[in-house]
């Protein structure tokens, strides 16, 4: 079990994330200026309380749902979900069809390469510009990934009944759509995670319908709750069981990895890990370099 | 005069550029932590203070000064300011000899756009990305300034007898050596305002000196202050008399043009702004788009 703790970056990207949140929702300045200031006072209240014992996932979540509150706007990220809806569905039609062609191992290891660099789509870092889907289709021809990792990745696969995805970023939804089809044809079982309201531009049941995930995945499931990751008590009973059932966990992005490695030996699954490390805090947790894409498996707590 | 107020921009941009601040200084993440808490509690304080009419220039010095104390170090960018010493001289030696083939007027007006482009060197605002070298030599081939307010310029500085500069980043100081040179051929009296002690990347005296200002201005003087610009209250005597005795004033960069922008009534006196407007607030208030190149003439309040 480990506890990414709080950094003073974090501080820095969370203020500069909620600047950006309130520019989205809110024209008029001296208004954004006042809600502002109610944010860095609650960044405070919780930080003085907590140290550096509240996540940056805890902190996030607090402070995006009292935004919602006082912007009275329930998906500050609509608008911007909504594009990448549809951008993501054209880069998904273009893909599948490159796909038919692989044999179907194959087709798992593109698609593990297409599920991890779409965790380049984010818009919650500070200071952290997302790739173009351009640059994305090039990245999965020269990403490299150690042979040894994808071979026991594979054996999970091929040994899970059930796996389930808990996702993260909206456009990022299309890549593990593609994921979830060629892990299916190895017969397995596979369910989709997504939250039930707004954290960010992160996919909830509203753009996952959007997207067609029905038609991806064996089911699709919502969390029940809009933390920035499967906070375990806020959790449906439904998904309580689905995870409690499931083989593996597949688990997207930052927050995520965050939320989940603190409270792996409460899960005790196998999970695998896919994120880009976009900042400093989790880049230097994991051992990696800023940027760097990040594919790793926790078999036993 | 105009007051530019604090926009909530400016506050994500406060906390990210003091963040930046303290990574550069202290490499002990707890500490760092605590002391990003106390910088956050000193901007809630000023802000409930005085609201948003605590100007970005006034609360970005209190902040800086007090990281300086409470981290003992009172030049917390000497080694950058190092590096854009050492990079300036090299460019100031090549632009030197290209200059040397234009006649007077010409070389005013080259020396003018360079100045301008050279404000681009700053560290000092959250997610501007100061560009290298041989870019700005790019950009001084294909900037473009109206006819209209060079002709202006040349007739003020040809009837000037002193003018004094204002002058802003350490390593855009090359650029306003040759500014001050060419000047210098129209036979008028220049002299360098050079801060005491150090904010941000600013110059100070100590790098007015290794950049041997006083071989390129009549006399270079300091303002006996480390604010983010002049502020009148903190000035010199001698300081002051400059300021009253020139002709015209050379402002430099955006917290110049922010200060003396509100007080411009009391100095009475022809500025010329040179800035890059880095941040949408600065660029709002000028009426351009972030990233646009300014000089402005502001000749009776």
């Amino acid at each position: 079990m480990l506890e990414l703790k709080l950094h003073s970056e974090c501080i820095a990207c969370q203020v500069q994330v909620r600047f950006k949140d309130l520019q989205r929702v809110i024209t008029d300045e001296s208004k954004r200026f006042s809600l502002m200031i109610k944010v860095l006072n609650l960044l405070m209240k919780e930080v003085e309380e907590r140290g550096r014992d509240i996540t940056p996932t805890h902190l996030g979540t607090k402070l995006f749902r009292f935004i919602k509150i006082v912007t009275g706007i329930s998906d500050p990220y609509e608008d911007e979900k909504r594009r990448e809806c549809i951008n993501g569905l054209k880069l998904y039609n273009v893909l599948n069809k490159e796909l038919k062609s692989l044999d179907v191992m194959s087709r798992v290891v593109k698609c593990i390469k297409l599920a991890l660099i779409g965790n380049a789509l984010d818009l919650g870092v500070a200071g952290y510009i997302p790739p173009n889907t351009q640059y994305i289709l090039k990245e999965s021809e020269v990403i490299k990934i150690r042979e040894c990792d994808i071979e026991l990745i594979l054996k999970m696969f091929k040994k899970a009944r059930i796996i389930s995805f808990i996702l993260d970023n909206t456009g990022e939804a299309v890549f593990d759509k593609l994921l979830s089809e060629s892990v299916r044809n190895l017969k397995t079982y596979t369910i989709a995670i997504v939250k039930s309201g707004a954290f960010q531009n992160d996919i909830t049941i509203k753009e996952a319908e959007y997207l067609e995930l029905s038609s991806s995945f064996d089911e699709v499931l919502e969390t029940g709750t809009d933390a920035a990751s499967i906070f375990l008590e806020e959790l449906t009973p439904r998904v309580k069981r689905a995870i409690n059932e499931s083989d593996v966990l597949i688990s997207k992005g930052m927050a995520n990895f965050e939320y989940l490695s603190e409270v792996d030996e409460v899960i005790n699954k196998p999970i695998i890990y896919m994120l880009k490390a976009k900042c400093r805090p989790v880049a230097k947790e994991l051992g990696v370099n800023v940027g760097d894409y990040v594919l790793r498996t926790k078999i036993k707590s």
